[in-house]
């Protein structure tokens, strides 16, 4: 898929793909013991563990490492259910964060893989890389006709959950997210906001992944996904031409806004800040502003509320955390442009 | 006065000093034929022209230049009244600007100097210079009892108005400037916003002026008015100071956002620039950022809509006028700070 190749960066900000696996002959991790998910925890991150070159460390999340745990959640490292659980559980990330092995979640293993831009192939074969090495040392709860088993009936046949974030700030301006979103779930495919509660979608980013996990396999899986995510990203990057041209100084107006507010404020509320660096990514995509786009991928996520208070390595009020929101896309836009 | 030496800049815009004087036995200018007025226009700015040193020019205001007429206006170097008068009228200007003597107006003369800061009595020096020129030239409208006379009664005695224009944002923002104007009324002075409509006052910018000009001597009321606007100065910075300690990280925001912006907007509408200009001349009078003050003065009036007009030389449309003031204020503060 040569237009994949490309990785789709202006719109695309990351890719995830996640495996549900669970071992054989093991009760589910809600019905387990604590002594039970203590002993899945240590056998199932020993694979990685062991394993060299990824640099893999576990990290229990019943330890109240609290900050730690909502900050992960924030950077889509590991679920909400994980963080806030009350079982015993954990997680293994490798050095890069590029791979986070979520251990007795719903199910006993969620093999996650992270990539930057539309990649979903690569997530895949990185997953998969990960199933083998630990499905080389259990024995993963497979059925013939029904494929691999899992704790909720909707991940059942592949387990796989193929997920790309895109930034839709032209779609979100002319109202028509409605019908994408309605468009793209008759194509099997669920979209949500990637922060924000509902259908409000602060920094207009979304979340599209597949819905159907059985009866098809994990490359058509990922084709199609990846085949809807190309079709709103065009639909995307031609609005986003059009706004420009039909509407200069307004759109230049909005970027350039941001970029003042973004590298001169001293208090910075959680949704303007997603606001201002949506804007400021679109005029930095349009190749109008020349930042990194990296950089701005990083700070949509380093102004979350839990990434922040970790970095102040002590509770934030509010307000506080306002001001240290501010301080830090500050320092970050310094010098920059 | 030595208080009033310092000039007071961080509170004080500028002062003016109007004298309002007739020529004897003469109609006043609303009984005045077209060729009473022109011959008038003619020996009222002979002697100004004549003298050296201020570099006085003449302008015609029934000659088709609106544009022009209504720049002055806005800059405060003419009356509305003499810009929008269908009646023939002129202005004579020192190259400077520090003087602009106003001909047949409502009165046949109408002196004016201006200066920077809280400076009455060097105005009332200058425009007394100014009186004693044409004075020297013209028989004055004089009578024993009623000092000079005047169109209008309430200008009847000196035919003086002392104006001082203050920058009061803490006092606008605490709501106090209603119990402000009421108390400076009682004590004889009239407050009104520099710019806007009715109570309204962009830029938190006010114009405050004796109203009796009769039975006390130009010193008296110069002092007078100097008295309260000290009074009203040390409120201002009172409350500035303690604003600035108890509301810091939204005293320091506002500020610096108002720099952000100003620096970076596209499209810039003229009362949020008015109040953007504010914010920031706040913060420069507290010396929290470093820029010129005389520039934020010269920025507030560089970004009314007749100015702007008059420097792009064509009509604007409302649209077209909001670049224009962007890119005026973005260009006047590029490399600054």
């Amino acid at each position: 898929m040569s237009t994949e190749a490309q990785y789709h960066h202006d719109i695309a900000l990351s890719t995830r793909v996640r495996l549900a696996r669970n071992v054989e002959n093991l009760f589910f991790p809600n019905r387990m013991s604590r002594e039970m998910a203590e002993e899945a925890i240590i056998s199932l991150s020993a694979p990685l563990l062991r394993a060299a070159g990824d640099g893999f460390t576990l990290m229990r999340l019943d330890q109240g490492n609290h900050l730690e745990a909502r900050a992960l959640v924030e950077r889509h490292l590991i679920s909400p259910e994980l963080a806030n659980s009350q079982r015993t559980r954990g997680v293994v990330l490798s050095v890069d964060e590029r791979l986070s092995i979520m251990l007795c979640e719903e199910d006993h293993l969620r093999i996650q893989s992270f990539g930057s831009g539309l990649c979903l192939e690569n997530c895949l074969r990185e997953a998969l890389r990960i199933d083998d090495l630990i499905g080389g040392a259990v024995a993963y709860a497979f059925d013939e006709h029904l494929g691999f088993l899992t704790a909720c009936p909707t991940n059942l046949g592949t387990g796989l959950r193929a997920s790309v974030m895109l930034h839709l700030p032209a779609l979100t301006e002319a109202g028509l997210m409605r019908d994408i979103v309605a468009a793209v779930g008759k194509m099997g495919l669920a979209a949500r906001g990637l922060y924000g509660e509902g259908s409000e979608a602060y920094g207009a980013l979304y979340q599209m992944s597949n819905q159907i996990t059985l009866g098809q396999n994990e490359e058509e899986i990922i084709g199609h996904v990846s085949n809807v995510a190309l079709r709103v990203v065009d639909r995307e990057r031609t609005l986003r031409a059009r706004i420009k041209k039909s509407q200069t100084y307004e759109y230049e107006d909005r970027v350039w806004r941001a970029m003042g507010i973004l590298k001169h404020a001293r208090r910075l509320p959680g949704e303007e800040g997603m606001r201002l660096l949506s804007d400021l990514r679109w005029g930095v995509s349009m190749g109008d502003l020349d930042l990194p786009l990296s950089l701005l991928d990083e700070l949509l996520e380093g102004i979350q509320p839990g990434v922040l208070t970790l970095g102040a390595m002590r509770p934030l009020r509010a307000a506080e955390r306002d001001i240290a929101r501010a301080n830090y896309v500050r320092e970050r836009l310094q010098g920059l442009h």
